[in-house]
Order: structure tokens, then sequence, then C-alpha cells
């Protein structure tokens, strides 16, 4: 120890306040719009038993996972997402009645190659509807979607939504039916926007085996924007139906104006079984998709004996914080007081700390400066350099008279008051 | 995949959300108390390098650590406590100003035998003042503790104080003075509560070396609770002076009321320097410390060139909650929903799904149940036997009415409203 150089691993990062602090404002702003429509908390450990997680994320994803033996030689990994540990919860508490909407914000950890706003420990934040297969339930998730980013501020804002059932009935009548062959197409469809129709289509012919004139047939159909196909087939019936069933709640429920059809959504994960969707904000285009989901109901049922109906939405934490703040809605943060009680001297330090008592007990956050006084230059500097706009001050004179003395940074004004307006007169100034 | 039994790994847990709600409700609320004192958030992550831990918590801890090799072969160890991470953000973030307040919240792992109320991961929660070696930080450390309490509406509690300047002078007298010596004297010293007088005498004898008189002697003198010895060296003159000065800050602050002087406290940790403190909830005798800390100048300088002075608070989070429950402070919780929206059927549904949005919009946390209707007793019971308190219903009598049909399930009283209506009259039930 002692002089080693302190270095965070590599892939991983320290919040510090100034990020931690709209971060944390972001979390809680999304926590309470989750239970605002009733959804529980819970939480998981960050380690598993290894063969849970094993044949859960292909192999690429596998490759990923720490893995290591513990001090019982236990095989254990740490947790890939929350939707294994989710499925796992399910299966081991029996007690926990459906239909089950729960939400989980908590790290997850991947053995990526680091890179520009990729890292190996990330914040992933779940919400999911277990136990049913209501198109309320899809519905649900854009109106808890639209709901966070209105509480974030956020108010021009998309949600494309799409159904698999929808794709797979397109995908049928190009005789793409196998579940591989599907996956295949849809992960070029999902490249849409980030390389275009062309490249698409090029990629299709490809990678995924189509030939050009009917990938350039799917392409145009998806690009229409609409649901009238020239045919159909009872998965497109089907996909149809429950699109449109989708968005006549979403119009009931008031959130049409931010909801938008769009069959070129695939949404890359092989697990989603029906509605698919993502959000992305207006005014940052290029910037991807802040919160995305779907139905999965092959999913969450590993663990028991039936299949269990699952809907639900994962947010970006980093991604959204970041959009956030190039939005400039969530200002980075650099102090939690609003006010710094100066430290006069040893002499007058008990009355600072007994105002500075009286302030947060009218609710305003204060800092005492920890320090047993001089150098107030530099106290009055920690306040300003920190965005504290108001510091208190107790010299001899004002202990003896039972004064305050204030300074409203900003402005430079300065006052005194009686000990007994104290918290009156800063309410007041800090509004 | 497919059959494995879904098992928890051992000594792990999950939250459900019975416990995760007051659990979340009870962090937020200290996370609010540090803010109120002006504490900055911070998160490190949950991996770091295992050179970096190793070293720092004696041979025992040290097998505790989940130590692996990750893919590119580094040797990394997840946190075992929140304090060396500090010292190395400290280290390595340079910008970081002092006197720096922060405050952070997370899991530890250490994989220690499981028991009773004893986990591999649980939640730490430090609060520390770094860079200040004023008693107005150790003051303020005691003011946080006690605001947490209240906070949490804990009013019968004590925070006992010493000094370990003050033990060690008294150690020094009888000749106790190399620190493997202090440290095995005070180990004994701190057990005075769980076994006894008696009990501590024997173990001075036996496993510290001294002489039975002279243990006895030291003993009386640490039970008189006071500050008044029958000699005196520089180290007790200068505990003496900072815990006076401690309770002289303590008292302008108006907490005397909770605060005491008790001159058995050691607190069992090696690294502390001058002030420590433990909290005991009073209505729980024999329930241990829910909240502790004190000075530790040396440690938090490690990875620096000079040392830095530090002082903090621990807050056992999970032993804390269940001194709350126990104490009936804080309800177990079993839904975050105020109403459910019940479905009639899917012609009534889109009205459901309106009306809950315009119940939360009123700031009323809304559930519409996730079914496409029918079996309305099923859904009654859903909301009954989760402590949701209103249940409101649109039939196609109520739609075609504008109306909704409200029932407060303790009661059973049953009202129909004007939709217009709806969010004020929940909200006069709900008080």
């Amino acid at each position: 120890m002692g002089c080693m150089v302190p270095q965070v691993l590599k892939g991983f990062r320290d919040y510090l306040p100034e990020v931690m602090i709209p971060r944390q404002r972001m979390l809680r702003t999304i926590a309470d719009v989750f239970e605002s429509f009733g959804y529980l908390p819970l939480e998981t450990p960050a380690l598993e038993y290894a063969e849970l997680l094993t044949g859960k994320y292909g192999e690429e994803g596998e490759g990923l996972l720490y893995r290591f033996r513990d001090h019982g030689g236990r095989e254990v990994a740490l947790r890939y997402d929350l939707t294994v540990p989710l499925a796992r919860v399910i299966g081991s508490h029996p007690e926990i009645a459906l239909p089950f909407k729960r939400y989980q914000i908590g790290p997850v950890w991947r053995a990526e190659k680091p890179g520009r706003g990729r890292f190996r420990e990330f914040v992933q934040c779940d919400v999911d509807i277990l136990g049913s297969s209501s198109m309320l339930a899809d519905c649900e998730c854009l109106l808890v979607d639209a709901a966070v980013l209105r509480a974030l501020g956020v108010e021009r804002f998309r949600i494309r939504v799409n159904n698999r059932k929808l794709l797979n009935g397109l995908l049928a009548h190009y005789g793409v039916v196998r579940t591989e062959a599907i996956h295949q197409t849809l992960r070029q469809v999902d490249k849409l926007e980030k390389v275009g129709r062309a490249a698409v289509a090029d990629l299709l012919v490809a990678e995924a085996g189509w030939e050009r004139p009917a990938a350039e047939e799917l392409l145009g159909l998806l690009a229409q924007g609409s649901l009238d196909f020239p045919f159909t087939n009872p998965s497109l019936d089907a996909g149809r139906a429950e699109l449109q069933r989708l968005l006549e709640l979403a119009a009931a429920a008031g959130i049409t104006s931010c909801v938008e059809l769009d069959p070129t959504i695939a949404r890359g994960l092989d697990y989603y079984t029906g509605t698919v969707f993502e959000t992305v904000l207006l005014d940052l285009p290029g910037f991807g998709s802040v919160m995305s989901g779907g139905r999965y109901d092959e999913l969450v049922g590993l663990f028991r004996s039936q299949p269990l109906a699952a809907v639900g939405i994962s947010l970006g934490v980093d991604r959204l914080l970041s959009g956030l703040l190039e939005l400039g809605l969530l200002p980075l943060g650099r102090a939690t007081a609003r006010v710094l009680l100066a430290v006069f001297g040893p002499e007058t330090a008990a009355d600072s700390v007994a105002a500075a008592q009286q302030l947060r007990a009218a609710g305003i956050s204060t800092e005492v400066h920890p320090s047993d006084g001089g150098k107030l230059g530099k106290q009055y500097k920690h306040a300003d350099s920190r965005g504290i706009p108001v510091v208190a001050l107790i010299g001899p004179d004002e202990a003896a008279a039972g004064r305050v003395r204030l300074k409203r940074l900003a402005t430079g004004e300065e006052i005194t008051v009686a000990r007994a307006e104290l918290a009156a007169r800063v309410a007041q100034w800090l509004g």
C-alpha cells in the first residue's frame, strides 16, 4: 500500500457528485413515475449461480459473463441483465401473485470491449408486467414511457411502435418462416434508420438469403407506414389487430401525439413475440432510442412449468442522462446545500452550528464549513465554486447582537438579520 | 435451461416488494437528510483492482474478498467496503476540492459464513467529511446521526460518544502503549456491553496481558462515566479536550438529550484515531448499534502523498430497517398504488385507461388491472390482498353516463361519481 497509483478498473468509472446529483434526481423521478402506475420495487443479488445465466444470452453474450468460482467452489457469475434474475425470482418465489408488476434499477456487468459510452458496468432500469396477455399491459408500457419523459421535462419525443406478429406475417408472405431466418432478416431491418433502405436491401441479399426484388418489395411495404398490405395471412392479421387495439387504447389515454406506428421497428432482440417499441428524442436526431421494449411471452417462464406472458420496458439510464444533459433539461449539480454557514472562529462556531440547525429545521439544506474559522475569503470561495447561493456568517459582533450576516453571492447583496428571522429571510432569497 | 430449479445463491437474498417498499422509503429519507447537511452523492464500481484492496482489511478480511481474474487477465475483486474505494477516488481525482463531504449507499461483498442476519452481499451507507480536523466535523456526524433517526420517526435513541486519544491516555497510564497491545485491549473493552465487566476483566487478563488489579481499576474508571481521572498525561488531556468541545457543540446544536459520554465505547476497528461513537435504540435493548463511526485520520490518505483528516458515519441499512420494522415505525408495504381501476371488459377498457391517467395527473398512484375484464371479484381481491384502498370501475352503464363506480375496501362503501369529480373524490377518501 502507501504509494501505489490508484486507478479505476479498465472499462469502469466513478460517478462524481457533478454527475451523481442530476443522475440521482433522474432516477428518483423515474421510480416515482413507475410507482404512480403501481409497479413494485424488487432487488436481486449481483451474483447468481453461473448455470442459471448460461444458455440465455447466445454465444457472444455468454463470453461476456464475469464468471468465477466462489469460496465454496460454486460456479458463480455477475448478472448480465435484470430479466433472467426476474425469471429466477418468479421461479423461486411461488408466493408472488400474478399479475405482477415490478421495476428494478441496478447495475449489470458485461466484459465488453470498452469504448466511447460503452462500459463494463452499467445500470439497467426495467419495468415489466408479468402474467397478462391483455393489450392493456402493452399500452401501459407506452403510457409509462411517455410519463417518464414528460416528468423529466421532455415534450418532444416519439414512441415508435410495431408488432412482431405483423413482421412475421410479412416475412411469411416471402417464405421466410424459420425462426433463424426471421431473426437474420429482422437484424438487418433493424438497421434501416442507421444505414438506410438501399444498404439494408443489400444486406438482406448478402446476409439473409433474400432475392433482390422481394427484398425491395418488403422494404417498400415497411416504408409506407400503414397497416394496409396487398396480401394477408393469420400472423399478419393478428399483428394488425394487436397494433390497432394498442393505438386505440393509447388514443383513449391521450398520448396519440407522441406515438407513431412504424412497421420498420424490429428491435434486434430475438425474444420479442408481439408489440415492440422504441423511443427517440426529436431534438436529438441520430441519438438512438432511450427507452424500448415489447412483449416477450416465452422468456420469464423459463424456470416454471408453464410460460408466462410478459411485456416490459428497458430504459438506458446513462444514455437518457446524457440526452437530458445535452438538452439542458437536467443541470449538472455541484452542491446539495443552498446555504453555507461560514465559521468566523472557534468562539462563534457553536452559534454557526445552531443557526444551521435552525435553517435545516425550516427545510433549507445547509452546510457548515467544517473548519475552526479564519480565511473567510476561502470559505466564500468554497460556496461560490460549488454553486451554493447564500453564505451566512456569525462573527463576534453578530453573535453578541443575536444577528446573522447574509450574503447573496449572485448579486453581492449583504444584509444582517435577527436570528429569529434567519430562516424566513433565506427562504425569501432562495425563492 | 427449462427445468432447472431456480435458486438464489447461498448467502444472498432477494428483496421482494414487501420489504423493498419500506427499505426504499428509508433509504430516500436517509439520503435526504445527508443532502440537507450538504453531503454530495458518489458512486464507485463494484469491481476494483485486487491489489488496491489487499493489505487493507487484515488477514481475516482479506480471506473474505471475492477475487478473480477478468477477461484481460487482471486480478480484480468485488469491493469489501466503501472506504477504500473512497480513498482511491480521492487519490485518482485530484480535482476534488477539500473539504469534501460525500455519501455513498451501495452493496459490498464479503464471503462470510452465512448466518442469521449475516449475508455475503449487504448495503453500506457511509457519510464522511474529508480534509477537516475541526471538531465541528465530528459534531456534524452526531447531528446527522440524530437527524436521520428523527426523520425516520425514532425519538428514543442514544448516541454514545468517546475518544480514542482519551482511551489511549488511560491505557498509557497502565503501560499499554504499543499499537498492537492497545488494539488487543480495546477489542476486549468493546465487549463490555455484551459480556459484562467481570468477563471483560477476565479477558483482559487472559487475552491482553493485563494484571488483574490494573484491569479492575481500568474498568472502574471507565464505568464512572465522567472525564475526571486521578491521573493525567498528554493523550488523556487531548482526548478530554476534544470530547468537551464535542459535547459543547452538540449542546449548542440542541442534541444534548440524545448524546451521552460513554468512556467504555471503543469500536473494534483499529483505524479510529479520535472521536468514536455508536447509536442504540432505547426501545430495543440488546439490539446493538444502528449507526456508528468516528475519526480516522490515517486511512483515506492511503493513495496520496499526505494523510487526510477524515471523520464519518457508517449506517447499517438492514439492521436499522429491521429495527424500524420491529418498532412499527415503518410498515411493510404491499402496494405502491392507492387506486385500482378494475376492468369490466374490452369495450370499456379504454375508459378505464383514461380514468387512470386522470387520477395520475392528480398525483394519485393508480394501477389498471392488466386484464381484458371479467372475474371482477378476482380484481377486487387483487386490490384487497395488496392493500390498495380504493377500487374504481367503469362498466357499460357508467361509461354511457360518464360516471365511475368507486368502492372503499376498508368500509365497503360504494358510490358513483361523475368523471369530472373522480380525482377530487378519491383524494378526499384517501385523506
